[in-house]
């Protein structure tokens, strides 16, 4: 399965099209489209209700994108967060200086380590050319800062940057007393939430693999650092769990414990899944120390000490940081749910095969022939559409209707025929099997609230 | 109930806690806390159950927050959207020269058609000092850009100004041609969506009611012009109604109909309610004829018209937008709910009288004694938690429990004691009436789950 194809496909059925297609588009940033946004805010209520839901010890936030500017200098971003970027020109057109040298030579030189001069010999000795119009006419290598920078202006000729957040976490970080004062939890707790961060990349996007503007699940786990390797070996299991329970097959997913780590911490880990592109990263899991907190302590001046209620002793908490993207789970469970299949008569169909929970549709209303069935169809459609989303379908013939419907992944269609009329009896075909069963129109919400189920 | 006392609360109880507290806070952002961010959820997913999941003709988006600048050269924004300010000279603030006049002539001056010059000469005239350091020392009046500005970068010495989007709509408008597409929907039919957006106001916040980053929950709906009207009224009424529902009593709600209509406008309307500070707008339903399509034809040149499929007619559609503020909604709940009770035995109690559906917690769980009965209550929680949000409380006595409970807002209090060990019975205890019943504990799932439908 290609990217292309999936991007052909999102844009075609309605999952994703292109932000500001009309313009000619925005690089790097999408729109979810009538399906997509059904497919994404399902993915992100599934993440919600395993990991704050029905866990007695996390609590959600929902912090600003705007923060005070104080809380990217304690972070570390203000200073460093920033990618070395190099212009050619000839055509003008902005690179990273370090994936250059990295896909030249395949990955043997790691640039990361080195210098921006080093890396300026390393392109000038090995002659690399522009990726985009073979010219060979390089700018000196520039930091170009990730963090989108904006002001506020409220105050007459004060020059006050504010910049959109590049993680949601910090959100956490700096409630971390505001949520341990009104929720009286005892460590370990941890604090989630989901939102939106933005990073200036010049990295081409894959489409919804990396994009400026994207949507973060995660949660932060405040404990006793004695207890720390357990949680985060605990978080690894759990994070693998849910996305196999998302529909990611075992065998298209695997750990990449991290070889080099911060100072500050003992472990880090990814879950990687073989997108289309590659083995890539889908989340990640991170032994963050004690550094946040104690970042955030020095430079509000607040200390950001929890006292154990039971041993009276006074410590700064070891946090486990769980991260997964939104958008980078929701390609991949597009890309998994593809499948084209040649069915027995030769014809082919193409099928998303995602999980109950998250299809954006759970059931198409379908009635048979449009003239005698559509009123009964109708009727079904609204008392259905209160317990959860549904698509009604009154055109074309009924084997076309199925095909629509399997393309955007709608796991069960109602079929609304005389039976109905008469007998109180609706075909339900199942998406994957395509067999049809019959039943009484009232254990239709029943049988279908029972199979969506996360 | 004053806005000081709500704001007080939210921080105690965990719904909202100023934007970077710890860092003396950013101005207008508000962060939402573990009941919060429950709070705010349920009201998002009323709204789309309400206005997307039941209703066939309207589908959803969710457009990306960075669009192509074009998007807001199209919509006017670039050239027109800003606030008169004026620079205190003495005390450096900064402030709106038009709420200034219609403050000091008690509404009585519209401000909003006079020229920089003319409100130059009403300050100076009418002496108007400065309400920060009483001062009289200003600086000419300068339009102060609304939107916030930040750039991209990604080609070399090129100025790309880009916007965080300053209203949702346009993601809509952009997207018109791709849902008509994808869906095969014919007019009238809306797009819904729910997002942040983001305005660099001067104006003072009053907390949730006006904030630099707010979410927006709106529909566009596209009809032809000689349905408009029609559809103009039966938004009017649903608007009303679904706010209604949510629990804010008819008696502190009103239409008020727009005297000055934009130029395109056939009528426009919000809902106000009565808050703290006065009646003010909650939300809004316009007439915005064929403006926003024309305009976006005009300036991508891709003609953004509708193909009536039975008349063979063509024609750019009108718009009938309905939009209200996630937060704003969010506050006028917050402060309609809340109560301070005096019982029957001279105490008083607070409580926050949601509806269910919003409610943060649908029940919490409560041992009555710790150490017989909190192993069957975390086994009641784990089971009840897979089908809505459940909190757990052992400490304290039951009374002071209810009261937590009460004071954010959770419906019911299951209480687990002898007869639960026994007989496999619960205590319900209600919220508003509390008043206890016994039920089987296998019937406690659906007697919740009726009562918090919406």
């Amino acid at each position: 399965m290609e990217m292309e194809k999936i991007v052909t496909l999102c844009k075609q059925y309605g999952f994703v099209f292109q932000g500001s297609e009309i313009y000619n588009g925005f690089a790097n940033t999408w729109d979810f489209g009538p399906v997509g946004v059904e497919l994404k805010n399902n993915v992100k209520k599934c993440w919600w209700k395993r990991f704050v839901q029905e866990d007695p010890k996390t609590y959600g936030v929902d912090a600003a994108i705007l923060m005070n500017p104080r809380t990217w200098e304690a972070s570390g971003h203000v200073g460093s967060f920033s990618d070395p970027k190099m212009d050619c020109k000839k055509c003008k057109q902005r690179f990273r200086a370090d994936n250059m040298i990295e896909e030249f030579s395949n990955g043997e030189v790691a640039a990361e380590g080195m210098t921006n001069e080093e890396m300026e010999k390393y392109i000038a000795d090995n002659h690399i050319t522009c990726p985009n119009c073979g010219g060979f006419d390089w700018s000196e290598i520039k930091q170009f800062k990730l963090m989108f920078e904006t002001s506020r202006g409220t105050v007459e000729g004060e020059k006050d940057t504010v910049y959109l957040r590049p993680e949601t976490c910090q959100g956490e970080y700096v409630n971390f007393l505001n949520v341990w004062r009104t929720t009286r939890a005892k460590i370990p707790f941890a604090i989630a939430q989901i939102g939106k961060s933005f990073r200036n990349e010049i990295t081409p996007g894959n489409f919804l693999f990396r994009t400026i503007e994207f949507e973060q699940m995660e949660l932060q786990k405040f404990c006793k650092d004695t207890d720390s390797m357990d949680i985060y070996a605990d978080y690894k299991k759990r994070a693998l769990e849910f996305v196999e329970d998302m529909g990611l097959p075992a065998d298209k997913l695997r750990y990449h414990d991290h070889d080099k780590l911060a100072h500050y911490a003992k472990a880090a880990c990814d879950i990687q899944y073989k997108f289309p592109i590659g083995w890539e990263e889908l989340n990640g899991i991170h032994h963050r120390g004690t550094w946040d907190l104690s970042r955030h302590s020095e430079f509000s001046g607040k200390p950001m000490e929890y006292l154990d209620p039971d041993t009276n002793e006074k410590y700064i908490p070891t946090v486990i940081e769980y991260s997964i993207g939104a958008d980078r789970l929701t390609l991949a469970l597009l890309c998994e749910a593809y499948e084209e299949q040649t069915l027995e008569d030769g014809s082919t169909r193409e099928v998303m095969h995602f999980i109950p929970a998250i299809a954006p549709y759970k059931v198409a209303i379908l009635p048979l022939i449009k003239k005698n069935h559509s009123e009964k169809a109708q009727e079904i459609y609204t008392e259905l559409s209160k317990y959860f989303m549904c698509t009604y379908d009154e055109t074309a013939n009924i084997g076309k209707r199925y095909r629509r419907e399997d393309v955007i992944g709608t796991p069960f269609c109602l079929t609304v025929d005389d039976e109905t009329l008469n007998n109180n009896t609706v075909t339900i075909r199942d998406r994957d099997t395509m067999e049809q069963i019959t039943l009484p129109l009232d254990e239709v919400k029943n049988y279908i609230e029972e199979k969506i189920r996360f």
